[in-house]
């Protein structure tokens, strides 16, 4: 009878984790901190007690949970272990080996974006299709890649890596990864606010925009009014993210899109924006990829980590 | 005893077949014209009619032969079927079926450019490797794309389409494809002709190289040569082909790009200046990807159509 599985996201503030059955209906959620302190060796022990401190709680056996997943912020190699996760103190971590000691179950890791990529295919944005690029639109710019159903994870864990493809050969700025000119420093939600402020600086325009209050939601709030302005910004943003997702097509030709992330909160806009300045540069054989929402929000990742262990 | 394979490449003037064993040593390679009267019609038939003959000649049975594999030029969907190709008069062709049904053994069938792509994996530049990019710079660039051993065939049957990624928003000149900006515009032998003659207007420095009989070999002759004007075409060519190979990287991470085609034959010289320009332009996880010749030359479509009923 076993017809559970757990999904777990470490994240470098807390850990979610989830209970699902097979078929993807979330049972329960919950979260613990995330304890860094002492290179991160209490993280995966604090959510394997939490696991089972769950299982008891729901009068669950091993012999009825299918497995736990475990999504990480780093590059998790094809035998599940992470080579560097900087915000969780880790150099080296073998999540797989180390959870299924802890727990005495199957378990399987991947990448944090790369697993919420799957969790919005399951049963989010992407629902029906099985392959799928998410690209979640935050603080940075997060890609994951989903090929007939399972995560693309290249060479060195290092595929999807969307925000740091290189789109502009005039940034000055330097990225966080160490490049310049990254997709990230123009279309997340950081990149939306740097392109306000040279816009603003550059026009003689006016606009309902307020250099003291810029982010996404502001300008994208700002599209929505009219303002000529934030417009212009839009055009930038869907220029460089709508170019950068036209060759992404064109290496791996996907049924489907899936943006979410803060950015995305803005809705629909965001998606006819990125539209434009996809469809006239990407691929014929690509043209009609399906642009859509992601649907889960932060829980993408507990949906996705839970589905790895059901492949 | 089923130890052979035949691999097709069905090309718009030939059709070239191969025998192998499994191992994939080429133990007979031949040619039949490409009879593209009729809507195409006789293309398979003969090439069928070819493979039974050769059977007859080396006393060869249908249990001697563990399948036969057919590389088309156009997109090919996973049921071997082929929704146009151009050069053969073919508007939908189902190359497996057909084939099936002339021979009455296993067929596989695959777009020309990523069964050259496996056919480089298994015998060629790419050999030890299972993740890989072959890019090929013709007449225009062609690529296929390996992952784990298979070929990606995308959606639409687009995937590895890299010749058609955009890379250039200040490009009038249309490519064949319909888009504008195409890394085939700048790349390739014809696109490397275009570079120079630019190049050569815009300056005014001595040159070696003469517009009258301008080719790829021409300019990296000169290039070799320590001409200024042919390695300032170089640096453009390395600079278009390298930064788009660096977003390929951030999409698929692969371990290995083989770089094959008629300006391959440059040598070592072609790496050199795509690298110069992949290096500070990709994400760190995928820096140390290799650059390696293709080996083959116009065989890698036969090895890689053989290889491909060996999965």
């Amino acid at each position: 009878m076993s017809q559970y599985c757990f999904g777990v996201d470490v994240g470098g503030t807390s850990v979610k984790l989830g209970l699902f059955d097979k078929e993807g209906t979330m049972l329960d959620k919950w979260e613990v901190k995330t304890r860094t302190t002492e290179s991160g060796t209490h993280i995966l022990p604090d959510a394997a007690a939490s696991i089972l401190a769950k299982m008891k709680e729901k009068s669950l056996s091993k012999e009825d949970i299918l497995g736990v997943g475990v999504g990480v912020p780093g590059p998790v190699d094809g035998a599940g272990c992470v080579s560097t996760a900087v915000n969780l103190g880790w150099s080296f971590m073998n999540v797989k080996a180390t959870m299924e000691e802890l727990l005495g179950m199957h378990v399987e890791a991947g990448n944090d974006a790369n697993v919420a990529a799957l969790g919005e295919m399951w049963r989010g944005g992407g629902q029906g299709h099985k392959n799928l690029v998410a690209v979640t639109l935050g603080t940075g710019v997060g890609g994951g890649i989903i090929i007939n159903g399972h995560i693309l994870t290249g060479i060195n864990g290092s595929a999807g890596e969307i925000g740091h493809v290189h789109v502009e050969d005039a940034e000055t700025e330097v990225c966080c990864c160490g490049n310049k000119g990254c997709l990230e420093q123009f279309s997340s939600a950081t990149g939306i606010v740097r392109l306000a402020k040279r816009t603003m600086e550059a026009t003689q325009k006016a606009t309902i925009l307020s250099t003291e209050q810029l982010s996404a939601k502001s300008v994208f709030d700002a599209v929505k009014a009219g303002d000529e302005v934030a417009i212009e910004i839009a055009e930038q943003f869907g220029a460089y993210l709508g170019k950068a997702l036209a060759v992404v097509a064109g290496v791996i030709d996907p049924e489907i899109f899936v943006i979410g992330g803060g950015v995305s909160k803005a809705g629909e806009v965001i998606l006819t924006y990125i539209k434009k300045y996809y469809i006239p540069n990407v691929f014929v054989g690509s043209r009609n990829a399906i642009f859509a929402l992601a649907t889960l929000g932060n829980d993408a990742g507990i949906y996705g980590a839970a589905r790895m262990v059901l492949e």
